[in-house]
């Protein structure tokens, strides 16, 4: 058996299994977007950590440097956005090719405290090494919240709506411009996507404020996958309605033309750093209008069933799509 | 003006500068072993984080993959028991090149675990992916202590004594057989100096304890350029006495024998990760005895004085030694 075959998550649930269930005091240890830690009698404290590589996860052609910076940051903060949390503290490690130009390293700073200073982040420490070849950015954040508002993966309930958070399918559909070399200057929004996304900081914070969601989860993935994770943490099953996706617009004009499938991008791509929780259906309009006063569009896709797989329905069929979606270790 | 003129440290100060001095309510952030932040009344937080890139902090036919996993873990321990502080959980992340095979995967996380077991740490999270080449390793450990113990590099006074724990010239001995392919059964000590080193979080934490300390960091990059980061820190000189400095038994024979110089492995060789404090001389009786309590050799090797340099007493002659040490962006 190799890597290729058990895929990053087998990877992960091998890890999983070496360690000792006594998580040491930690409400939660890996299979979430956070650890979870008791901070005081009421506040928890978060932690996620997330590596970009080049050529993995970027190519420095296509990304400038100081929105490298910003994504960077953005990315983890996604993962404190998925728990309902407020972000606090970010560190950043570096491994730098001998090659690297210092103004470019400078640039990456600049749009790493951007983002930083955005949501009230301090950047408090990191380290910095050098490397052979291929940029490596390693970056760990922590973020605060109550104890009881805190959204697992693991409290998706039989008869729960499932919501998304803002249009899908950008992302992948802006790589697909990058990748292929399509005209840049055609669909802005979707290299935007791509490359700079906007994390979901206010509108994770507001649903978890709530208290209506049942459970959260960022589409770092894709809907399938991370999805699939959901069902996974709280042993239930899903119906997806496929007329019900909120395919981003842009993306569905470069499908048109490109004779590509904008449903698959918007379920299967990954990168889009939006929400998906579940929430008991009566919690639905409530949560609407959360989305509405924050100007974030939530939809509702589909609803939480008993079973164990991701289900898609479109045109009268369906199909089992558990699990579908990115993995570093295979490729798309 | 580019990296390898400015260096790591050049490089970390140029980033601080971009920071805002406001620390988000942090005791501390960039500019010590760890960042501090308030917890709840009484206790800090610690965290801090470490890169390991294959070809740069090791290789991996000079290294088990097992022994790698505890040294991973290790290093960002010695982190935490230079503020005194006792680790509580971590984060592993990897990027993995393709042709890694599961089975030493397997083994990496073994060590890794190992070393977690044996200091009560708990894995809760990390972040795996796959990447061309060199084997990454991205590691961020969180710790707990009573804030008014912490121990900052920037407490040293004037007139107080520089004491280090164990033996010094080890890590940077063994590497030289490594690396000069010179037999490696013998001087066993000497390779396990190197890639297995012992982090002194008893030690760091029973001299917290003690409040008799007034300053601490990990013998990371050697003395020179440690008690130099806690001369700049404190804004203060330090004086070291050559026939005080505690070289490794075994580093001294294979200096002898290769025609090196023992002393200067020991003051500027790094990866030693013992420890170097600072202390008033009355409080120095006390801190020996902390040390053999816990089978650990403490010793005088100078003085902190005004200034801003490190001189080296050696043979009736005086050298500035300040920054002398490994720095990853130049080579030794």
């Amino acid at each position: 058996m190799n890597l290729k075959e058990i895929g990053e998550f087998g990877f992960i649930e091998r890890i999983r299994r070496k360690c000792s269930p006594d998580t040491g005091g930690a409400v939660l240890g890996i299979g979430d977007d956070c650890a979870v830690i008791p901070y005081d009698d009421q506040s928890c404290l978060l932690i996620t950590t997330d590596l970009l590589i080049e050529h993995i996860h970027f190519l420095v052609d296509k990304i400038s440097f100081r929105t490298l910076g910003r994504k960077a940051l953005a990315v983890n903060l996604s993962d404190i956005a998925a728990m309902g949390g407020k972000p606090q503290y970010a560190f950043l490690s570096l491994a730098i090719p001998q090659q690297t130009q210092l103004d470019s390293l400078d640039r990456l700073i600049d749009g790493f405290t951007e983002m930083a200073d955005a949501f009230h982040v301090t950047l408090l420490g990191g380290d910095t090494t050098s490397c052979r070849r291929d940029l490596g950015i390693s970056v760990t954040v922590t973020g605060t919240m109550p104890c009881n508002q805190v959204l697992y993966r693991s409290g998706a309930k039989i008869g729960d709506a499932i919501l998304v958070s803002g249009p899908l399918g950008g992302s992948v559909a802006g790589l697909h411009i990058l990748l292929q070399n399509l005209p840049l200057e055609n669909y802005p929004e979707l290299i935007a996507a791509h490359n700079d996304p906007e994390p979901e900081v206010r509108l994770g914070r507001a649903v978890a404020e709530s208290r209506l969601a049942s459970a959260m989860i960022d589409l770092s993935d894709g809907v399938a996958s991370d999805l699939g994770h959901i069902c996974a943490e709280s042993g239930v099953g899903a119906e997806v309605y496929a007329a019900a996706v909120p395919v981003h617009g842009c993306a569905a004009s470069l499908a048109r033309e490109t004779g590509s499938d904008a449903l698959s991008w918007a379920l299967y791509g990954g990168e889009d750093y939006r929400l998906l929780l579940t929430a008991p259906q009566e919690c639905v309009d409530s949560l609407l209008n959360i989305g509405r006063c924050l100007e974030r569009e939530l939809t509702v896709i589909g609803t939480i069933r008993s079973g164990n797989e991701v289900v898609l329905h479109r045109d009268q069929s369906e199909q089992i799509i558990t699990g579908k979606g990115f993995n570093h270790f295979k490729g798309q």
